[in-house]
Formats: C-alpha cells, sequence, structure tokens
C-alpha cells in the first residue's frame, strides 16, 4: 500500500545535509574557467583571492571534489531555519483538477524571505575564519542582501550592501530588515565610489542594474583593508551551497519512494535552479536516472531562451573577471517596471554549460501571467509567493494542466523559492491593473548583445 | 540520558490536535456571562445569534463541555500551515549567558504572520456551514484582517474588513495581501456606517481605534443579509479555538518530558495568551500541575495591569453586548504612536476572571523596551518578530536574566505569535531614535473609565 504522503514532509534535524554536493564532479564539459579581463587566462586562486575570501576561492575552481564537508559552524546556524519543508500541493492539485502530483521545496520560512540564506552563512564564516572585518555586495530584491546581512550579525562581520536603485526605492522595508540587522545600504549606482560616479554620469537618472551594484561592491572591497566581495548567485560556490535544497528535497521524497518527472526552478543567476536540480542532475549526468529539468525565466530578462552562450563581463562597470555564460551583454537593463525579480543579465556557467549540452531546458513566462499563478497559489497553498518564485509556479501550473488534458499522472517538483511579503508594491500594481509585460525587441538585446568582449573561447 | 532536544520540535501531522480544549470547562469561577445592553440580563443564544454564527453561538455560550471537536473541514485546512515549530531558543540563550532554558511557540509561519489564522478558519467554515454569503470583521495591526481573507477565500466567503484608519495608513501592505485573498478592506471610522459618521462627527480627525471598527463592522454584518460579526480575540470561542497553539506545545515539550516553570504570553485581546496557557492553566486548574503565568501587556494600553474588573462595553459604539473584563473604558484609545499592536481597551472574559482568581500574572512594558527585545531577538533566532510578540520576548528576556542572577536553571515558554514583516514603519522609528513610550497618565485612564456603564453585577 502506498505511504500517505503528508501536506508537508520535515526531515529530522539530523538529516540536515552534512556535506554538500558538487555538480561540477559529475559533469563531462565542466563550466568555463573565469579569464582575467586583461590577459584573457584563466583566473589563478591567487588573482581570486584579491576579491574573494581563500577558501571560497578554493570552492569556486574545484570542479572534481563531489561532496565537501559542511563545517559544523554553518550546520548549527543550518539548524535555525533549515530543514525546510517539502511540500506536497494538494489544494493546488485539486483547483487545478489535475491528475499530475506536485510538490515544492519551500524555502520561504527564515527572515531573509528566501533560500539566499544558505550561501550567505557560508561566505560569511568563510570571511569571519579568514579574520576578516567585513564584506561588500549587491543586492537586486533585497533578499540577498537581507540573507547576507542577517549571516554577517550572526558572526559579528561588517556588511555594506549596495542596492539597486530602483528596488531601493521600491522596497523601502527591506532596507530596514538589513538594518536592523546592523548592515549598511546604499542606493546603486552611488557617488561613493568612482564607477558609481561614473555609471551617473554617463546614463543620468538610472534606477540601476545587478551589474553596477556589483561594480560598486567589488571596488569598495578591494580598496578597503579586510574586505572582501561576496556574491549571491551566479558562481559555482553559490551554486555549491544551494545543493543543501536539492539534498533536503531528493531525501524527502526519497522517503515516500517518490521520483519526480519533471523539476522546474525559477532562474536569475541560477542559485536557486542550480541547488534544487543538483542531486537530480547528479543521476541525470551519471546516466542513473532521468528527469525532464525546465529553468524559468521572465520574459523582460531572457538570458537563456534569448541570449549568446559567449565570455561576458559579469558587471557592468567591466572590473570582474569574465565568464562564459548565456548572457544578454552586460550593459542590458530589464524595465525597471519589471517587478519578478530574477534581473541578472547572465546565468551561471554550470548552469549555461548543462543547458548547452542539452541536460535541461529553459522557458520565459510573462510578468503578468506570472502573477496570476501567485495570486492563484496564495490562495489555495496560504503562502503569498515571491514575484521570483511565482515563474515556476506558472510553469507548474501549466505542466499540471497539460497532464489534465493528457491524463498523464505526472509528478512535479518545483522550487518555491521565497516569499513576496515585500513585493506588495508589485502586487497591488497588479490588482490595479497597472502591470504590464516589459518584454525587450530584438533590438534592444543586439545593442546589448552587440558589446560583448571578444573572445576565443 | 537526557534526550537531546532540536532546535526545532516539529510534531508529525497526525498530532495536530484533533479537539479544541475549553477551559472553561475546569474553572470554577465562570467567566461572567455578556450581557443585553438593554435589559442587562445575559445574553440569549437566540439573541446573540442576530450576531454571530449559530455554532459559535453555542461554543460562545459552553462552559462545560472540556473537548470539542475540530471539524475535518477546518483541520485539511491546519494542515496547510501547522503544527507550528515549538522552538529551543539555544541562540537567545548564549547570547544572554543564562542558565534558564528558553523555548517559544512559533506562530508566524504563514501568509497572515500570526495565530489568528486558528481561529479565522474555524470561524469561516461555521459561517460557510450555515450557508451565509459572507461575514464582516474589524482589523487593527492587520493581522486578523489577513488572516480572515485567507480563511474566507478558501470556503468562498465575501469578507469586508474595518482597519483601524492609523495602521490602515501605516501599514498598506497589509491591505495589498488582504486584496490578494479577495476581501474588500474599508478604513475606520469610515462614511460608510451611521456609526463611523457619528464617530467621525464627533471627534474629527481621529485616527481610529478596534472600539470603533467592531460598531462599524457589526454594523454592516446587522443591516445586511446573510451576512454574520467575526471577531479574531476577545470572545470566549476564540480562545476555544487558539487553545491549539498550547495543545500543540505542550505536546511538543511532553515529548522530550520538559515542563516550564513560567509560561508568557503577550496579552492584548487575550486570544494568543489565553490559548497557549490553556492546557497548562487546565492543569493549575485542576490542582494537577503548578505554573507561573504571565500576561504582557502594552504600558500604552494597561488594561489587566490599569484597568477595573466591570462590565464594560465591547466597542466604542456599544451596539454590541456587556462583558465583564479588565478594561480601559470603551472610548480609551491608546497613542496613535503607539505602533506594538495590543490595543483593544478589555481583556477576554476568561483571562480576566483568571486574572482576578490569582491564577495568573500581569505585566506591562515599554515600547522602547520591547523593540530593543525585538532586536536583539531578530539577530539570534532569526526571526524578526511582530512587535506584539516582542512584548512576550521582553519579558521572557528579563526572566532569564534573572535565572542568571540567582543561577536558577528555570525552563521558559513564551508565545512568538507572529512576524514582524509589515511592521518596518515601526522599526525604521525605532533604529531612527523617533520611538518614544506613550503611557497614559492617571487623568488620561479616569476620563475613560468614568465613562463605564453601571452594572450591579
Amino acid at each position: 500500500m502506498e505511504k500517505k504522503i503528508p501536506y508537508k514532509i520535515y526531515l529530522e534535524e539530523s538529516e540536515i545535509p552534512k556535506q554538500w554536493y558538487n555538480v561540477r564532479a559529475d559533469m563531462k564539459n565542466k563550466p568555463a574557467p573565469l579569464l582575467n579581463p586583461g590577459t584573457l587566462e584563466p583566473m589563478k586562486a591567487e588573482e581570486l583571492g584579491g576579491v574573494f575570501c581563500e577558501e571560497l576561492v578554493k570552492q569556486e575552481l574545484d570542479n572534481d571534489t563531489a561532496y565537501i564537508d559542511i563545517p559544523e559552524e554553518i550546520h548549527d546556524f543550518y539548524k535555525m531555519y533549515r530543514p525546510s519543508p517539502t511540500i506536497r500541493a494538494y489544494y493546488l492539485e485539486k483547483l487545478l483538477d489535475t491528475p499530475a502530483k506536485i510538490y515544492y521545496k519551500f524555502e520561504g520560512n527564515n527572515t531573509s524571505g528566501s533560500h539566499k540564506l544558505n550561501s550567505a552563512i557560508a561566505q560569511a564564516y568563510y570571511a569571519k575564519k579568514q579574520g576578516l572585518k567585513g564584506v561588500t555586495t549587491e543586492t537586486g530584491a533585497g533578499q540577498w542582501g537581507t540573507a547576507l546581512s542577517m549571516a554577517c550579525s550572526y558572526f559579528g562581520l561588517d556588511c555594506k550592501v549596495y542596492m539597486v536603485k530602483c528596488s531601493y526605492e521600491q522596497k523601502p522595508f527591506r532596507r530596514e530588515v538589513m538594518r536592523t540587522y546592523g548592515a549598511s545600504v546604499t542606493p546603486s549606482p552611488s557617488m561613493d565610489t568612482n564607477i558609481g560616479r561614473k555609471i551617473n554620469a554617463d546614463h543620468p537618472g538610472t534606477t540601476g542594474s545587478l551589474g553596477c551594484a556589483i561594480s560598486e561592491a567589488v571596488e569598495v572591497a578591494t580598496s578597503n583593508d579586510g574586505y572582501r566581495y561576496v556574491l549571491g548567485s551566479v558562481l559555482n560556490q553559490v551554486l555549491l551551497h544551494q545543493s543543501v535544497i536539492g539534498l533536503e528535497a531528493k531525501a524527502a521524497l526519497d522517503k515516500y519512494g517518490v521520483k519526480p518527472d519533471i523539476i522546474i526552478g525559477c532562474a536569475g543567476g541560477g542559485s536557486n535552479l542550480g541547488g534544487l536540480i543538483s542531486p537530480f542532475m547528479g543521476e541525470k549526468l551519471r546516466g542513473e536516472a532521468d528527469y525532464r529539468i525546465i529553468a524559468v525565466e521572465p520574459a523582460s530578462c531572457p538570458s537563456l531562451t534569448r541570449g549568446k552562450y559567449a565570455y561576458d563581463f559579469c558587471d557592468t562597470g567591466m572590473v570582474c573577471p569574465l565568464a562564459k555564460m548565456y548572457t544578454l551583454g552586460s550593459n542590458f537593463i530589464p524595465s525597471p517596471n519589471h517587478a519578478g525579480g530574477l534581473r541578472y543579465h547572465g546565468m551561471s556557467s554550470i548552469l549555461s554549460q548543462l543547458y548547452d549540452d542539452g541536460y535541461m531546458e529553459a522557458t520565459s513566462v510573462k510578468q503578468t501571467e506570472v502573477f496570476e499563478a501567485a495570486e492563484m497559489f496564495a490562495r489555495v497553498e496560504g503562502i503569498l509567493p515571491a514575484p521570483e518564485s511565482s515563474h515556476a509556479i506558472r510553469v507548474a501550473i501549466d505542466e499540471a494542466l497539460k497532464c489534465k488534458e493528457t491524463g498523464e499522472e505526472k509528478t512535479i517538483l518545483f522550487g518555491l523559492t521565497g516569499t513576496g511579503y515585500f513585493d506588495m508594491v508589485a502586487y497591488e500594481k497588479f490588482h490595479n491593473g497597472e502591470m504590464g509585460d516589459y518584454i525587450p525587441t530584438d533590438d534592444d538585446l543586439k545593442a546589448s548583445l552587440d558589446t560583448l568582449p571578444k573572445v576565443d573561447k
């Protein structure tokens, strides 16, 4: 007899993963290395060490070790909010009247409101261990900044956050959460840095972008003793830390003998998607199992579906190393009216390579459809989702409705990365019918793609 | 050997209580009955039925049945967000360097952000079962209105919320959450009702009070076919539904053989405190165990510590029945600068009687001290607490610090009723040093207490 599956599957505290899983170890085609923007040669550990913490550089460059121990101090912090529940969407299934079985891994039950805390605490720990005074970073929607401020507060580190100006203005409450945890928050582009002043001069009235904010945070980290820069997505190390999401989700499903047919995640820089899929992708790469894996991105910022797979700058100021990734060009800035997050111009090198190798699919969805799905989900599942997460909800619903047509009982797993409590301005626009879709034209994309650096790799 | 206690104790889904516990059954001195404001005779079921749903009237009047079955439909909904965790505050203990063992029952992991959902879903269910079109209510900080809008959305009921004007203005995002769940939200006092127009005329520029909003909601319910009024606190029925908090907390602690010495809850109308303490109070009333039980109220609205135990109106408009309770007078309005919630002028009749009989203590705390405790807690426990809940945190910290002085290893349990994500305006004031304590003078209290109705009971 099938074991009755509860609404929420909670693992025991003792089942929080003790090791992260590094999907690169199972990739035949490794993600392309970061390049020095001057020499176009692969970045060496000592070069990266000027920007990033030592141990994180090791993790960034390690394409071979499959499992990496989670230090006890990080594991202790994980106990504050992990294991996170894997939830069977019984209410949503009923509403859709679908034979599909829908599960979601919910990462929003912590004050940062998202999965970002999983990597923030790791990065803060390694900074502390190295004896640093503090770290700098950028934040878009504010989830990463909040997560990092919580992590830094825990280890007594200084935390300087550069927040994309349009989010800073749309989400003043996020700033107060970060201040509650003792962080300083500056709208980007600011007048505090060389690159900020330059961007403000070149683009008067700009509402900022993640790329700008990264440039500012890197400049501050590299020009202040005892500081390093940390990043909440895109990097290999971040996907490594986020593997706890997938490891827990897989362990929870395994307990009930459930195997997903389709795994869906929203994708901005790739941290959530990469983390969620990692153990499943590992099985797929090793030929042990097959899964349909779908990356969902906003039609406003479609790096996988409309970008190029090429070396590009990670930041607008072009001070960072070059990464090979699906990109829209480092000076691409999505419409400030796009409220759904996932605004980064490029995609994690790991995911880009996996996508290029055909191990996963990608699709893009329009903002208004995303908010329709968000509201539908909130009403029946009782969780008001972040706009980011709602991209995955949209596609999960669409796939479940396809099952309704075909009668197939597919099992769908998606990542519910966070809650939307700080996104009510966007929900208000949606309720008032003032929300559009803001899709870049081919000419828009061509203009930014034309700025890609010329690299023969 | 002592069983290692995890950070978070989660019960199984199958351990969600199947029955509510009615503490009145174990009280020798029953709470005083509601009185008809005209005849001053106890309200009969048929009279109450014009305002409240039938089944809820039965629960309101039932002083004898100790356990009442939770209908399956409500139990199904509880599975959406219950069982809620009972958390060992290891991080806070370490920060305080106290020998005390601190636990808290956390009710904030749902979109309404608080425990209010426990009663909202019950009240919506009975309204639906009675074939009503919808319900009306008031909301202060917005937690109850949000909870009710979620519950009504689940059962397809119309939901009309009258929101205290100062909260409506301070918390616009709450309104959008309620709209996400399809509720209509009106700032109170409004110009839509007779009583609202009268209050606006008598007190131009008033920022409203729970008492005003209740009067408006009751007027709308009684003058529209197919509507009834529902209330999120104070009433006996609400404390009954909220007993799930205490039942789960006790079950979780019992699993580890833990017995609290001190139980602490914030108290506005009494719904959380009454729910949290109910099974413990039951043991105390039956002489099976002893617990020190502390109600914490804001110094801005000190009904237990500075009010009178007397019959009073439940609302400003004096349209509701009279309740015997600790009260500050039905026209008492706390300073609009008081941001900490818990603004109701009276206290649950059950808790008032228990307090009067000496079964519990009460204390009041100042707003700035409450926010200091909130920030301290957020930084180490990772949960940004609601200002309401932070009243309990303040006293839990103070008691733990006393243990540090005396070396006593007391076990403290407190109720963490919810999260403060919609209270960032108040946190911002606190961060900017713009927050005061707003304690009413003796003259203020005398003025409102002088308006108590003359009832010889």
